[in-house]
């Protein structure tokens, strides 16, 4: 018997082409054997976001936030029509819905909105006319009537906030890779590809920079209890789901290791030693929307502390500035920084129950001669700051150092 | 004191680079010394809609309306963005509407959608915050909530539609050419350009293959009162205005004179003399949505008619097809067609109190041995089908003969 309902997302590089459009096109109708009813959501075609955002930047650096919305929202428009097209064309009934003819409502916010609701009416009567239903990823309307944008990767999110209000339990998320990896494997070539993985550690690796999945997606799938198949959209093959973790494989403690790149690390040398200071600190940087990632603060012996924290390298100017501000104010001695490190990470929900996890990564590290910079923890997850420079090879010899090496 | 309002249409060559917005935007603001709201009404940039057209060609050669619709659509959202931005980066307040955001309701017919009325609350209320509204041409919503495009060219449409929606007595049509002209100048050097003409002289203008302007936006312009100011968005010099005839130029009885080759010719010989014969041939054509042209029916000596008409060159494998079946069933010897012709026309509400002008077109013709193959006329128009090589020297001919040449 065939299952009620699907949700099938397909990211840029799955629909970047004609070719490729008709590749998804009989991918889809293909499933119409195992399911009732198809829902497609699909991000604009290869490049053209990023074509779109080279015309903004042509006509302003600082373009108003909804005129950036009703423009590039329009690279899906173009994307699901034509995938509605190809489904046509192989002799199946098909339509493409904008975010805003599909019910999706957004709050008043323009770039990063979250979606709050989805009016699913249109959807279904679609759907019941015996239509596949295309829908457009990564946008929505707000209370009056604007198109928005739900941030860069959000199709996922759309997908996946699709398939709640839906109710199908699953939602395929067709990918240029065949699933979730224990690493990148453009880095580390003995990384193998997960089964399974819990939404917690696929949270943690989304948020630490494997950019497989969008994590809101990933939040919004573990809230509402959808199951999200991570798979190739170029194979057959099986791919990882991402599910509850009951049924893990918790054998092993770690489940993946991760590289980020992207950050620098700032100090504010000898910060007098008073209530609140840390305080100051960090609700100025929030004030400036910057996000803090790891933070430590360190006690000199002239009562002071030296207080430590990382940013992405796109607000380290305006971070350092800050800083340099906070310093006087604070009458500390200084700031210094480091613009060339990498946060290594290592994810699994097997941790909790397995001590010596960290040790054994720090010793990793420690006898291969890599100096760590800052340390950081969750549960699930521990991250060190250490040189750039050694930053892949550190990734390889931790990968392999908790069995996470692919034996084929 | 300024006058209230005014609706400016941009056409593709207007917008069709970063560097062509930022003048739009130029002249846009430079227009609020004159005017205290205005509407903006743009195109897609440049070859934006060709390039949608070839993508959906290489999924399907005959997509369903409603995707080739809701693909084609996106080009004018892009520049109707891109514009606003433009505006707002020179420092004024704009914002940019889709058809549907606009309140375009169009018939519930796909691809060549009538506007059937425009709820202006949303562009009134943007007015009235100090805005400049960019709306974008080319589409609408039917009562689905289903994107539609009103046809190739509608964005002059659009733009007469909001002028009358929103009581704007003039809508400035910006092109790439200066005005209306006496006949195409890059085809006759002599080519003079109109300071005026009438609405009724630029349908047929239109109509007979000049594409400064969509017949459609003439008419519309014509039942709503609006004067349409044709102009160059390159210069600032006085375009054409199309308007009431009252004040025109009539002591020359032609304005214009235009060359349609587009068309060919098909004759049924030899249809047996019966009532009802001519009826069904039509009817057969209409039936295949083939628009005719011209038609002239000649009697022969053995009591059979001879009917040809001319259809355009793109459904003319279907009309001889049909024209094939029609001679066998009704009983004519054979039909014959020619693709090599040219239809040349002359326009003038003056022709109508001149005695003679047909006189003097087909003996220009004449004296010159230049065949004439088939004659139409209206009040305000004569055409006749002639050999396509001939085609140029007779409209240069002509247009001199009719006093049309530029003595500057």
């Amino acid at each position: 018997m065939k299952q009620p309902i699907i949700v099938k997302k397909f990211g840029g590089t799955s629909v970047g082409s004609p070719e490729r459009i008709r590749a998804v096109a009989d991918r889809v109708i293909k499933s119409k054997e195992q399911y009732e009813n198809i829902v497609v959501v699909v991000s604009a075609m290869g490049d053209t976001t990023d074509d779109l955002i080279s015309l903004a930047k042509q006509i302003s650096l600082t373009p108003s936030a909804r005129e950036y919305d009703a423009l590039i929202s329009t690279g899906e428009n173009i994307s699901a029509a034509l995938v509605a097209m190809a489904i046509q064309e192989k002799g199946h009934d098909a339509i493409s819905l904008t975010g805003w003819q599909a019910g999706v409502k957004t709050e008043n916010i323009h770039s990063k909105a979250k979606i709050v609701s989805v009016d699913t009416q249109r959807i279904q009567n679609e759907l019941k006319a015996g239509k596949i239903v295309i829908v457009t990823g990564f946008q929505g309307l707000d209370d009056f009537n604007n198109i928005v944008t739900i941030g860069r990767g959000g199709s996922d999110t759309s997908a996946v906030v699709l398939a709640a209000a839906l109710k199908a339990p699953v939602c395929d998320i067709y990918t240029d890779v065949d699933g979730v990896y224990t690493t990148d494997p453009r880095v580390v070539k003995k990384a193998s590809k997960l089964n399974e993985i819990s939404y917690d550690e696929m949270l943690e690796l989304a948020s630490l920079g494997a950019k497989v999945l969008h994590p809101r997606s990933v939040e919004c799938a573990k809230v509402n209890g959808i199951m999200i198949h991570v798979r190739s959209s170029f194979s057959d093959v099986e791919g990882t789901l991402v599910k509850e973790d009951s049924k893990m494989e918790v054998n092993r403690p770690v489940t993946g290791a991760t590289l980020n790149e992207e950050e620098v690390m700032i100090s504010i040398l000898n910060v007098p030693d008073q209530p609140g200071i840390a305080s100051q600190i960090f609700s100025t940087l929030s004030a400036a929307s910057i996000n803090v990632d790891m933070i430590i603060q360190s006690t000199e012996q002239n009562k002071t502390n030296t207080i430590t924290f990382t940013v992405h390298q796109d607000d380290f100017a305006q971070a350092k500035t800050l800083s340099e501000h906070l310093a006087k104010q604070l009458g500390a001695k200084d700031i210094q920084w480091d613009t060339a490190i990498a946060k290594l990470s290592i994810v699994g929900v097997g941790m909790i129950s397995k001590p010596g996890v960290a040790a054994k990564f720090f010793t990793a590290l420690g006898k291969n001669n890599i100096n760590i910079k800052l340390i950081s923890t969750s549960e699930i997850k521990i991250s060190c700051a250490i040189d750039k420079q050694e930053a892949k090879r550190a990734l390889a010899l931790v990968h392999s150092e908790f069995g996470l090496d692919n034996n084929a």
